[in-house]
């Protein structure tokens, strides 16, 4: 089959072979699959991965290692990431997303799904809801990590909050916050970054134009160190920053107002997907908006040139050749 | 009088005015005051404050500004070191720590305490029991800021803390822990800085003998990056990093942890003198071990260099005499 590979360097071969299937788990055939920038830093390096990359994905069963799991075949699906080793006091608590000992998708230790065919535990994987096309059903991932904030946030006093970072995750995380009852403003460095936002009905800025401690409460999903340092900025005294998205390792912060103004920083990662897949089942947000380009597995590395390019939020992967409407 | 004054350089002065009164404001005469990490950090130029340095004290009421406010006179007091502007929306929702406009006795806009005399609003007093003597009372401050860290956490599910920095706000830090019921461990770099913590009846360790991910809650108290980096390294999935001092701006951090494994960091600064004074009154604490030296104001320059010493937790400033006990 053909699949993206990193190895250092990203390549694109057709001479991978299916995988096998683990107990537990089922083959996936891909139908969409979405570039984060999470791959975007995998290729740069970080993490140290090797393997085959992509975790956002919508495919269709096609096998599965267990008799009792049969009902799941030729379903579409789409799935979490996170595998964990179901022992560890993390796992039983908390469940995968913070196993020390998981694989995670096409990040660390396990293939990812930048590939004609995938394999995933059936627990990781979630039935889409016939109204939810291919080309929404793919935005669920980084949906249910949007989601995540809300839930985060949910028991604090909080009324205005800021996104900095207009970009796909920004994006999915303000229309979230804003359609859970939140004031949200969408903060940019510029104003092309901020036209789609607009487009999604969104409250928006210029992050240079905000005065200091404005906010209850800033996500930060700017990706970039600068972008942390405003959103720390423009947050209030006992306000709340979502630290959404990570940056390059040992950038230079001054963390003095955190402790002085006693701001409260929360790391946010994965998500709700029942959640994320019953509002794109509602149609609630124009996820397919987002894609700024679509391309065949064998043009990959186009594709990830195409998704590196400042102001560009989703670029789709998918097989050769277009899949049939499924069942 | 004489007072210890920033002007970029410390200096030893007596000839300095007894400070007139606001309204609402009591004079101070000096009993006993502590020399503080901030202090040490102001003289290098942190916060750009020019003026009387000093915010931990115990005095003696000697004069007030207004008539209502007589039944103060002579009473030994502590206070609390924030002035609020009382009119902004934090001030009436938080309280004046917080406020954007506030003064801080010795630190912002406010002579501090290392003079014969000061003034402070009589709203920031709290006389000090009789069971409480000047050397207990001097760490009401530093006890309150200790105690914040316990209110901070109340209701997160922690058991396993660790306090990094066996310093002096650390000790009282992981000793009010401790009486609260928590499972604390002092961390510090050296055998030699975990004496006195042993002596206060704590578990201690060497950091680097720490595994990783092995608390549920870390509060850094270190006031350096690298004691940051190594809270953040041991601190479980999904836990909490209490930032209770700070340290040098622009420090090169990775803070990716934070987000992979949904880390919470909570700054922490100024808290309940009432409740440090209960503590003191019930002698729960031997704070009088952690004084490392006790100087005359004009002897100052000398205690600042004794206090910048590694190791050193405690050294006080008196005024040239003795005080007679007070009633």
């Amino acid at each position: 089959m053909q699949a993206l590979t990193l190895d250092k360097l990203l390549s694109y071969r057709n001479d991978i072979s299916i995988p096998d299937l683990a107990t537990g788990e089922a083959l996936i055939e891909l139908r969409l699959a979405g570039i984060c920038a999470t791959d975007l830093e995998l290729v740069k390096g970080y993490a140290g991965f090797s393997g085959i990359l992509g975790h956002e994905f919508v495919g269709t069963v096609t096998a599965v290692a267990d008799d009792k799991h049969r009902d799941w075949l030729n379903r579409r699906v789409v799935g979490s990431i996170n595998i964990g080793c179901n022992v560890c006091e993390v796992c039983r608590r908390d469940g995968p997303e913070h196993c020390l000992h998981r694989k995670v998708l096409g990040i660390r230790g396990k293939d990812g799904v930048f590939a004609d065919y995938f394999s995933l535990p059936v627990a990781n994987l979630y039935t889409v809801p016939e109204a939810v096309p291919d080309q929404a059903a793919v935005f669920t991932e980084p949906l249910a990590a949007a989601l995540r904030v809300v839930k985060q946030i949910a028991a604090l006093p909080i009324t205005d909050i800021a996104v900095v970072g207009p970009g796909r995750l920004g994006l999915l995380i303000a229309k979230v916050l804003s359609l859970a009852g939140y004031r949200v403003t969408v903060l940019g460095r510029s104003a092309a970054s901020l036209a789609l936002p607009k487009q999604w009905q969104l409250a928006t800025g210029l992050i240079t134009d905000i005065a200091d401690n404005r906010f209850d409460c800033v996500v930060d999903a700017s990706g970039q160190a600068a972008g942390f340092a405003q959103a720390l900025r423009i947050v209030k005294p006992r306000g709340t920053l979502v630290l959404k998205s990570t940056f390059a390792g040992n950038a230079a912060l001054d963390l003095s107002k955190v402790v002085v103004y006693e701001i409260n920083i929360i790391g946010s990662r994965c998500g709700p997907f029942a959640d994320a897949l019953a509002l794109l089942a509602e149609n609630k947000l124009p996820v397919e908006t987002m894609i700024d380009g679509q391309y065949q597995l064998q043009d990959g590395l186009a594709a990830f040139e195409h998704a590196a390019q400042a102001g560009v939020r989703k670029i789709l992967l998918q097989p050769a050749k277009p899949h049939e409407p499924c069942r």
